[in-house]
């Protein structure tokens, strides 16, 4: 990487709630800052807040026919409109027409998405991958200035994956994930939690387009390597349940033989890989359908370099 | 009441899990039951699991109609079948046929019935009234038995109120309800606590119908005196959160002037009563829809007399 890095200033940020209609915090939030936007407001850039799904916010499900926050590939938002297909794959285009085109100059310089998980895995910081500077530096600045909780960053790309969520389809972007929270439910620490963090962001922005300097980091980062499913009966049906020692474990790590599983007749089941690796989204609600009974992740340190605005004469 | 009670012996006694099909710790119980009936076993009853409503627990939702355990009223129980009528309303009926009729002779004698909160309830034991012998001999012998944690009793019938609940189509019913756990999830916590206050309360059966003779005794339960709505926007949003300061403090005092609210604003609402309550079913995600942001609760004691059984000669 470079020694040090500038890029333009940003103008155009938008915050996005309910990308999945019954995470409730960002639901809330957004519902708040768009009948008062005033708390958004910073001298140098502008904040949209909107309502990712509004069908599914309406009936307080995830989503309607396919997750909104896997439909945002080269594959969804190129597709001519068929009949019948899934509501999010219309609006993932919409979304795409408002805040992007994903990849093209007039995209959105900045988009925040705002998750809640049933997972114990406290408040972090979601980036696609340790080369996206500028959201490594505003996480680096949120661990810094925002002290409530430790603020562990997750990148979720797996190596020569495309980037599917929301947020890619702005330039940059960064989604928050909270829990616990049960879904349907908001909670209000969580909500201050996730509006204080916010704020903490656009003030990372602020300094940046005003020309603070930033210097280079070292930092610490959970990178997924992939994926853990439930042990099945031939039927289909899961046969066990996440142990209760690895319950609530997320982002401690997990060794070789430690116990993964309970069955429902009360055996242990323990892991089998043979490197200690740091689980997160450990059963998560969603994610029963997904097939994941948690997400397998490596615990690395990355330098990251400076980084600067080049200012618009 | 009577100094002393005797009932007949039980014979007949139901488990049912899933009554709300996103309830997960009784549906996988019931499940693992249905496969594997052993633990339910006993000398002097049988015991019958079943999963109250498959199609719900099918997609994973806590009905697909309407309330199933709100609709074993007579009103629905004595209706006549109509086109298009919700799905629970039929399913009532069937489950009327084969574990009641409710109020006869054929009835069974007892249900279980299991349930999930995303409350912080604890683990709790839920009874129409505390003139419900049998069930009130069961809380006590739950509550001196089963150590593992406190099980406060809930008395769930207002004064005047017909009973609607699943269990009131049999004889006798106790129901367990236990959180915090989000839908959809199952905690192996919550799973062996539940499997193992069914054991208890089976082995309290056991020892009813080979004649233990139960002495009178006092005993403190909550009962429900009301329910209170979230605040909300004049076009029925919520307007406010369960404050902080209450989140997650099911069965405690609250005050006249105690913090009940926090608007998204920030500002805080606060308890009007005159006296102190105890609330329940703190921010459970199924009862925003019902209005409900908690139960009102009082703490009474009351005198329970002695019970055994009249034993067939």
């Amino acid at each position: 990487m470079a020694a040090s890095c500038h890029l333009k200033p940003l103008s155009c940020v938008a915050v996005c709630g309910g990308t999945h209609g019954n995470e409730m915090s960002g639901i809330y939030l957004a519902k708040h800052w768009l009948r008062d936007p005033m708390e958004l407001q910073r001298s140098s850039f502008a904040v949209t807040p909107f309502l990712g799904n509004p069908r599914a916010i309406e009936k307080c499900v995830r989503y309607v026919g396919q997750d909104l926050n896997r439909t945002f590939t080269t594959e969804f938002l190129s597709s001519t409109e068929v009949e019948d297909e899934p509501y999010e794959v219309v609006l993932a285009r919409e979304i795409n027409q408002t805040y992007g085109p994903k990849g093209s100059a007039q995209a959105f310089d900045f988009m925040f998405d705002l998750h809640n998980t049933t997972a114990s895995m406290g408040t972090y910081l979601i980036v696609d991958s340790e080369e996206s500077l500028l959201p490594m530096h505003m996480c680096h600045y949120i661990q810094m200035h925002y002290t409530r909780s430790p603020c562990p960053i997750y990148l979720y790309k797996l190596p020569g994956e495309e980037t599917y969520s929301i947020n890619s389809v702005a330039k940059a972007g960064l989604a928050l994930e909270l829990g616990p929270q049960p879904q349907q439910v908001v909670r209000a620490d969580l909500f201050s939690q996730m509006r204080d963090i916010i704020a903490c962001a656009l003030d990372f922005i602020e300094l940046f387009n005003k020309g603070t300097v930033f210097p280079a980091f070292e930092i610490e980062a959970y990178k997924i390597t992939g994926r853990m499913d439930y042990p099945c009966y031939p039927d289909g049906e899961i046969s066990a349940m996440v142990h209760p020692k690895l319950q609530d474990k997320d982002f401690l790590p997990l060794n070789p033989r430690d116990p993964i599983f309970q069955t429902f007749s009360g055996e242990e089941i323990l892991y089998e890989g043979n490197t200690t690796i740091y689980p997160a989204f450990i059963n998560e609600a969603a994610y029963y359908k997904k097939k994941v009974a948690f997400v397998k992740m490596e615990k690395h340190t990355f330098s990251i370099p400076a980084l600067s605005s080049s200012r618009v004469a």
